[in-house]
């Protein structure tokens, strides 16, 4: 994979009052962290286990990446995808060969298909985020910041289904243990921070936000880590968001999508104080559907 | 200044079938190339020169470039620009301190205010193109781009006013006298390629291109360099632009305006021969209005 390059904005510097460090998922293999944890996955199976191939469900980052990952190793990729999945998202799992079956847009459908495929052809399952060799190849986008990065007093990440941060919180925890971890959540898809708070899972329901990739649940792995070892989460507003998207876009010139905007958007809406501080944030990915832009053609 | 980096992408490779290395002016200060042949003139400036400050005219990318360098040197940059400027650009140049004036949108009342400003403030007018010193300071980025991606085959730039290709030509000439250059245009823009090939200075005339920056007419500076030591120039389609700009910024993840994907558009339409060639390409900037995309919102 991508050892992805870290970046840095005077502007965007002055902008919150604090010294920011991009560490470029965007830039990574597939357009998104995801392929670290598919990579880790998929080549640590073994012979056996790999023969017949690996499956998911999937309509976003993870489908593409583990296309990717299982064609470097030669394997197939059957990938269930939601009939309404965009264009871009199709047209990324074919890139890689992903052998796609489609199926109506709901979990259930989503579920009963991949239960289906799995069973006809004997492939593996690999969960997007609640599994360990997931978290821990998540984890390696972290461990390059800090390595490279020099000391953090904050470290951000996005939280959807948890992987990203679980690993985050992970590293952080064992290779630069005076940073603490914040996580930022879309307000309107805030089950993780209600999770968190509560200090009892709670699943997401009707999540209705611009970052896609946020919209899911905690799963049973990922959440006691981020429990143990995330020091806050905070939440922010679908406007902060398109506006951290924006500024992103204009001042530094790459191309992240909306769940790559959320961390900064908490530091324009000033959730927490971050003044003078120097903070690491990951931006998770740089997948968008061109055609679909929040602030084009008004 | 920014030594800006040099991307690859396997993916483009594949598409085009050439080896592609991109020089990345779009991550440049003031986004674009046009701040190295500012700065190198602002800092060439005496003091008796400097002390009344900078003037231009110009809608684009030189006025902020012009206004940064002025700022870095302490002196006032007067900049004239047409009523009806992207407000992005607008927004560019006060950031950096320049002083506007507005004027009627015709190179007639440009000319004619840049003039009334010149005589009220006793500035120096900097030219964006037609100037030696501004030439010079455009050639160091294929300068680098030499320096840092070893051999070329052919080294390509966009073409407007021929400050950039002028300086690109000679530094080609000067550092890797064995790469050819060619530079790509605009077939509704294309003055320079008829310049070129009638070997008379053709201006522009109704230039109709989604390429902003690429609508003037060469200058009496810059048209005999390219006529000596450009080895072709190529024109290209405004759905060729498009379809390049995104594959940029899907594949690259990196925002580029549409002048910075002339030479890409070229390519891929197989404007020249240029299998299993290598080929550094110059993109020359990311300043796009957010709002007014060419592929959003359709």
């Amino acid at each position: 994979m991508h050892r992805t390059p870290l970046l840095t904005s005077r502007a965007i510097n002055e902008m919150t009052g604090a010294e920011l460090v991009f560490k470029c998922e965007n830039f990574q293999k597939a357009g998104a962290f995801k392929f670290r944890g598919a990579t880790n996955t998929v080549f640590s199976l073994s012979e056996g286990e790999m023969q017949n191939g690996v499956a998911t469900h999937s309509s976003g980052n993870h489908a593409a990446a583990l296309a990717l990952a299982a064609s470097l190793r030669g394997i197939n990729a059957y990938i269930v995808m939601p009939s309404n999945s965009s264009k871009v998202k199709i047209a990324a799992v074919e890139l890689y060969k992903g052998v796609i079956t489609f199926c109506e847009p709901s979990l259930q459908a989503r579920e009963d298909t991949l239960a289906e495929v799995l069973l006809r052809t004997n492939a593996i399952e690999i969960h997007p985020y609640n599994d360990y060799r997931i978290i821990a190849g998540q984890a390696t986008a972290a461990k390059e910041l800090i390595e490279e990065g020099g000391q953090f007093d904050i470290i951000m990440a996005p939280v959807g289904g948890g992987g990203l941060l679980s690993g985050t919180a992970l590293s952080v925890h064992y290779f630069s243990p005076y940073t603490r971890v914040i996580a930022s959540e879309p307000m309107q898809a805030d089950d993780a921070y209600q999770s968190f708070y509560q200090k009892r899972f709670v699943p997401s329901i009707n999540p209705n936000t611009i970052a896609d990739g946020l919209r899911t649940s905690l799963g049973t792995l990922t959440y006691p880590i981020i429990q143990e070892y995330v020091h806050q989460i905070v939440r922010v507003s679908e406007e902060a968001i398109v506006w951290a998207m924006r500024i992103i876009w204009e001042r530094m010139k790459i191309i992240i999508e909306p769940s790559s905007a959320v961390p900064l958007a908490a530091l324009l809406e000033n959730a927490f104080e971050h003044k003078d501080l120097r903070i690491g944030i990951i931006l998770s990915g740089g997948n968008v559907d061109l055609d679909e832009l929040p602030f084009a053609k008004k």
